[in-house]
């Protein structure tokens, strides 16, 4: 049993935070809204994010950075990850030395095309950094439903002691020590799934949906392998299983745009229609850049990332990919 | 451009048929029925299995062996695969030594534990057996919606002439040499949508089905590298690809006997509502039977052999799948 903090109390923060609780260990939130921390506190609602969800009665919640820091030296990241960089330089003061920092983001940081623990590498000035990555939609979780992750570290030890925080009958933890694969996998899947939301909006079925997940992929394995990372990583929890959920959520936003976009051929419409943050959008661009500089060739990623940028309809890009010739189906090794 | 003979006049057989046909080749299909055959000849339709769709002008059938067999030396098998043994059997004396089979087949035969181009191997004594697998949903192909697939034979020159004889430019065929690992992958994912089926059925959300169809790919995965087969294949369009593909088709058998079981928890009543045959269900205990020859442990695939043969109940096959303790994700080298 270990003591906690869950940084950011939004419907991810809360949901982590009643795993850990599950788990065994005393958790405290922090989160900027007091109102949300004081109903956390008092009636174990959270009903902006997670409706008429109790949470677990021993679950604690400040909005007071010092308290949140003290309270622990095991901090579990939740808060947007296009913020993360931000938030640590804030809270660079008041941290533990000794802390232990696990990244539950899913993401690449647009403007550096930094993935989120080499920020906290970079800003905490320490290697003691896992994350925990999986098909895991907060909406589900929330109710207990079995679900799997990784639990991925830079060694077994710090794997395992994550694996250990969080794992309930009801939340399966795998451990590895890719945290490079199993990190780029969770930020690339928003990518191939605004890919296949394009695909069901222009009308096609399962067999495009399931030809666009397996080669989109297969670009994440052919990546993932170029910077020296296991492209059966791709393959795992934090690849094919985080995707896999995404795509057949009707919640997730990703799919929602793309759908729009594939039904109307107009970024305008799409983002009308979705008004907030959509990741596939954000880091198309990011993630082809990623794969350009190790000269990997990613045409599913590429495909998105032109739509995105408006430079080609969703229909000539899904021409374009069915272009391509076709080769042997595996070539990583 | 070459001459191909289609072996099957059912839904798949039709829609394999139409696909060679648009890649160029001069196609004749045999059927058993009468009927059907002069229907694909006069009205170019196949109303009972395919409904309205009209088939290309220039395909053509016949209900004569010798015929059918005299007309090419490319014999691409698409009858049921627990018949496959008989058929050809019946078919030897008439086919030419020097042909070249192509099977379109998915399962494993039940008495024997064999694979499908290792039934040809034995019956017809040659080595010219190539396979051609992926989410291929029969409907959605008619129709020439995008799809891949992987062509694999044992040689690179034979997996590519397959791929030139069903290349189109909707039909994106990849090629591999691992005829084993491809031929399984396709074979056990009926195993594993039975799984989805049964905790989609249980009233599980995309949680839960992404961390079954990931943890059991991984199964296929480790059962195809203790067979000397490559497991990437698991998480190629032969496996990961048509998993994903069946368990997203609410017209998916093995997903729709599944669910009417997770949710009754009765065989009895899912075998009344879905009176057909499912691979998954004759097929699990033959698939557990060939892990389990190699030494493999395949929980999930165990689990729906265990709820097929009635000595364990859905529900509680979820609580062993979920007591079992994880370790490192990948284990498999």
């Amino acid at each position: 049993m270990s003591k906690v903090t869950v940084l950011g109390a939004g419907a991810w923060g809360s949901t982590m935070a009643q795993v850990l609780s599950d788990a065994g260990n005393h958790v405290l939130v922090w989160g900027r809204n007091q109102e949300i921390v004081n109903e956390i506190n008092t009636s174990h609602t959270n009903r902006k994010y997670l409706d008429e969800n109790v949470l677990p009665l021993g679950l604690s919640a400040t909005t007071n950075l010092s308290e949140a820091f003290e309270y622990s030296n095991i901090y579990v990241l939740a808060v947007p990850a296009q913020t993360l960089r931000e938030n640590l330089k804030s809270w660079k003061p008041l941290v533990d030395s000794d802390a232990t920092y696990i990244s539950t983001l899913k993401g690449i940081e647009v403007s550096t095309l930094s993935r989120m623990t080499e920020i906290v590498h970079e800003e905490m000035n320490t290697e003691n950094v896992a994350l925990i990555t999986g098909p895991n939609l907060a909406t589900e979780l929330i109710l207990r439903q079995p679900a799997g992750a990784v639990a991925a570290a830079p060694t077994k030890i710090l794997a395992e002691k994550t694996l250990k925080l969080f794992a309930t009958p009801y939340y399966r933890v795998y451990t590895s020590t890719d945290v490079l694969g199993c990190e780029l996998a969770g930020a690339i899947k928003s990518v191939i799934a605004l890919a296949v939301g394009i695909s069901i909006g222009m009308g096609f079925g399962e067999n495009t949906q399931a030809m666009l997940i397996t080669r989109g992929l297969n670009e994440v394995a052919r990546l993932c392998a170029a910077h020296g990372a296991d492209p059966l990583s791709a393959a795992g929890l934090a690849g094919m299983g985080d995707l896999v959920a995404s795509c057949g959520s009707p919640l997730s936003r990703n799919r929602t745009f793309g759908e729009v976009l594939g039904r109307s051929g107009s970024m305008a419409v799409a983002r009308e229609h979705v008004a907030k943050t959509v990741e596939g959008v954000a880091s198309s661009n990011a993630v082809l850049e990623i794969a350009h500089r190790v000269g990997v060739e990613v045409p599913v990623i590429e495909a998105v990332a032109d739509v995105v940028a408006g430079t080609i309809s969703p229909s000539d890009a899904l021409d374009r990919l069915m272009e391509i010739t076709t080769r042997a189906e595996n070539f990583i090794r």
